[in-house]
């Protein structure tokens, strides 16, 4: 299996996952009670979820090309974590809508929420296991020759880079709110130039 | 982050979302009042903004070619910038759908076209945007010298491509077939051969 | 822009187009009045239309391929034509459902086809329309010299090919299942080896 | 036809087509009779097809490539053969469904998971019947040389890999949930690093 194809099946499967939340966007029906103004207004959940998402796809996107960049050739094991990382990004459409869905409801808000950021703590967690596996168990597959040190400091980033999406997880039970509060936070913070260069390459 | 892989990526979503605007013709159920020709006729909005999204999206596609064909390698901002662009991109299939949706109703229809064009003024103030990070703020990045003059030529290109959306989206309000007029036209324009070569592939 | 980035994008516009077909096959609701297999069988007209415009939508696809390959580097109108191929074969989906739908039904039948069968002739148009542009109107722009009596050799090919298509339109009129035999038949008649080699991949 | 574009349109379309896997969750509506947690456990049979299929069609795509990578270039029966393979992959996020919506039906079930089995069967004999006519018939094709002994053990294994998924497909009629068991073993046994190496990658 070369880099290239790998990259190349990623590539798409992260597109298409990430254009695919558009369709949590509907159309509200013409001639309903409310206004258009009013429904759309409405929607505010939908949006805030869909650019959280995609944000967050996107970050993750650019630190699977950093990760891979620094392999050489994948074995079985990289390709199998790589499969399940896809699996974890392939969900969050559903997992989006759920939480853009039942934010404001009175019942299942909470569980919704968790959801949510559980997908997202479930591929953070993969993300870091994939890196694991590359950076400390089978150095000898990296491309080039990377320090011990320097491979643990990555590696120890990536690990803190799981912490909020558990604690974001975690209270979602006290409220939703502190859940939609945190992963808004981390798409900002990644997406701002404050997390530049490598800092946020390798989160 | 190399080149080749940003532009991968960003053909993927590219690609997806122009698909997806298919899924906004939908298949007249079988046995209704009306003869299936009366059915087909009634949807021409759809086959309207479904054609002047497509062109559209698919001008903005070559655009961020010649932009990307300009560049030596991506930066934390271009990746973070072009990330917020394919967003804005993303989100297009959904406003098409409002669009065609609305375009004939009594009520919503300015709100409706306003947002129509407005995804499209959106989304060509971040290619403007990105275009400008790479010429103006950071030309080190650049894949080959371009003089000062020209850059400034190409951005003010970009700018003055904002102006007719802009104009759309302000007069929505007045009515939707203006909108639809300008954002037709535009989709022409830059198709046709008159706005060829470097003309159209910086506006 | 460069004919590799051309060929991405296309490939990326196909891939979706002919992956969307699935969207056309609904899991029938359980608990129906009707027998699974019953209603599984009752679609065979869906499963039909499926194969056909897949195939249909692959060899264009193998065409489109060679049609690139002759070429040195795409001009305007060459991106213009090709995004109007692109934008026949995304409504693909949109016809295949509705031929599928109408196949059997006493109102709209003949309507459906003929917008089915309709679509292909506009993509073999379109598709000819830019082969023509490469090898008669700009034979500057190919990778490599072709004989004159070649080029229109392939072109002639090309054009026969529309006619099975405008054929099969017309008669819709006299019955849905002459369109249902030609395009079944097409789509056979290139799949199968007979049409092999240069043969089909221009046809 | 180039082999690369040949890898890109199939990485394209099993990416999509690997990715549509999630239109099959659906988001519960609001307000219903049953909790949230109530609903999304009863779904665990959508989550399991869907793990399944994803984890089946992301074997298959790295085998896809293990075979192309041997090949040099394909003629015209490998593209007609590759297209309907990738036409088997295509109808799998269908099959999927309708083996989730009715795994615990009364009715129906059997068929729905004879279907879904069935549809793997037909893939994977439409993958041997790939690697055969590329390892067998047309063996100048490859790209180097390669016994006619390891050939043949490349054939065994595919063919070996058939069997499973036809028992899957005619003991679904004793019990769905034997189908269920067989296809869950088959994709964790080829996930695991059991399987790993060019055991796997060419089963």
């Amino acid at each position: 299996m070369s880099k290239s194809r790998l990259e190349a099946f990623s590539d798409g499967v992260f597109a298409v996952a990430i254009t695919l939340l558009v369709l949590d966007l509907k159309v509200p029906a013409p001639g309903g009670r409310h206004s258009l103004g009013h429904e759309l207004a409405h929607m505010w959940p939908n949006y805030l979820a869909l650019a959280i998402s995609f944000i967050t796809i996107g970050i993750i996107w650019i630190n699977h090309h950093a990760m891979i960049a620094r392999l050489r050739e994948p074995d079985h094991m990289i390709l199998t974590l790589n499969l399940l990382l896809l699996l974890s990004v392939v969900v969050l459409p559903f997992a989006t809508s759920l939480f853009a869905e039942y934010l404001r409801e009175g019942r299942g808000q909470s569980l919704a929420s968790a959801v949510y950021s559980g997908a997202f703590t479930v591929m953070a967690i993969l993300f870091y296991a994939l890196n694991r596996h590359i950076l400390v168990v089978k150095p000898h597959l990296l491309a080039r020759d990377i320090p011990y040190a320097r491979r643990r400091q990555i590696l120890t980033r990536g690990f803190t880079g799981v912490i909020p999406y558990v604690l974001a997880t975690a209270l979602a039970f006290v409220s939703p709110y502190i859940t939609l509060g945190i992963t808004s936070a981390l798409a900002l913070f990644y997406a701002l130039p404050i997390a530049s260069g490598s800092e946020r390459s390798e989160a």
